[in-house]
């Protein structure tokens, strides 16, 4: 995510309802976030060609993840509920897939790869929400 | 959304942990969920080309829309708990994309089908979380 | 897909560049080949999850669907020379994960329905292709 | 994308049927393809809320960059033919959504960083096309 996509985007989260001072808080975690959704999908498309039991988890992570980073760059079309939600649900789908893969994680490091992502886009998606909540 | 698939479905969410007895109900509410988000999906799609300022809302909400269906399809993938996270997400992303287009709704027969849609999902989605509370 | 939605779309398909005349046959072919697709998504969805080795083209497949279906609907950002692409590349999508699902179409219903509906796909996409080339 | 990952889909690459031998080429193009994959999706993703006339191609761009990366990502799915129509794809959906974007260049930054981004993508996909034709 370069600087100029950033600028581009600032501009519009300024203008969601609801929305305060803070901005560079506020910038800094959406951006930590985005990039955390786009590695998480990467790592869990990757994961769901092992054919292994936590494949269909880790396909909905995946298409979760990117609709979430997608609404992050679009967010002239989010409310602070909607994101929130959204929120919640991409953390409820990376805690699915991490459970999953944690299973396996010993003996495949494709799927110990995928829990980290899994586990990074949650922490991410939790900051995210703490600094809408201060926002 | 056809018999044979709804059965290869079924199978699957009975052996969703934590999922009991009434799984008649509990499918008819999943395929009218299902077909609801793929038509949400659509008619989100066509309004975002309009250049009016849903088309943010839009957008999110179709690929929400997806994503839930998908999720739906993919529900080996599935906790309850994660389940009922998506859900929300979407009747959070429906009534987003609603309130957007029905702003301009007496103007725009598209904004008007678009806001038909998300009201519609949303029902659904409010049906399918009744059904998975219950089950 | 309902007949709204389709004249909302017409009028975008009429001012695509290089377009001519017989936009009846084109509209039928375009709703015939949007249905295609969204049927194909959901097919290859659901056969996806069952962990054989179709698993990938599946997926595959049903991402191109997605987009074909999407990129339909938003004929405004599309020219004869990119639509043509499109459908070849989503013809040779089905054809690919056809061929896996029927080396187990006999030993699974599932990947039956799925080379069906990859089958159906591409005869739908086949046919706008040449509504496109007549147009 | 990290090493792992790359590790990870080599061993897919190689077994796909018809693929020689240079296969440190062939990850290296793949790679770079997936990157710039990644990289138009969020430029596009953006450059679509703007609510100007380039908005639906940089729609249709975004997703078909994402099944782009994606198919490329699950390689186990694909044969030589199906990237190559995926490519081709790939590579008109670039063009198409750059041409848009080229014509308000001048005034919009936001369209400039869209357009270099579709032709920073053409780029990978056909070197990664000529790697494919050699492999």
């Amino acid at each position: 995510m370069d600087a100029m996509m950033m600028d581009a985007m600032s501009a519009d989260m300024m203008s969601m309802e609801g929305m305060s001072t803070d901005m560079s808080a506020m910038m800094a975690a959406a951006q930590a976030c985005m990039d955390a959704c786009a590695a998480c999908e990467q790592a869990c498309t990757v994961c769901s060609t092992q054919m292994m039991d936590c494949a269909p988890s880790c396909m909905n992570c995946a298409d979760m993840c990117n609709t979430m980073m997608r609404a992050m760059m679009r967010m002239q079309g989010m409310t602070p509920a909607s994101m929130m939600a959204m929120l919640d649900a991409c953390i409820a789908m990376c805690q699915t897939c991490m459970d999953m893969c944690m299973m396996h994680a010993d003996s495949s490091p494709v799927c110990k790869m995928c829990a980290d992502s899994c586990q990074a886009c949650m922490d991410a998606c939790m900051a995210m929400r703490e600094a809408l909540a201060a926002g």
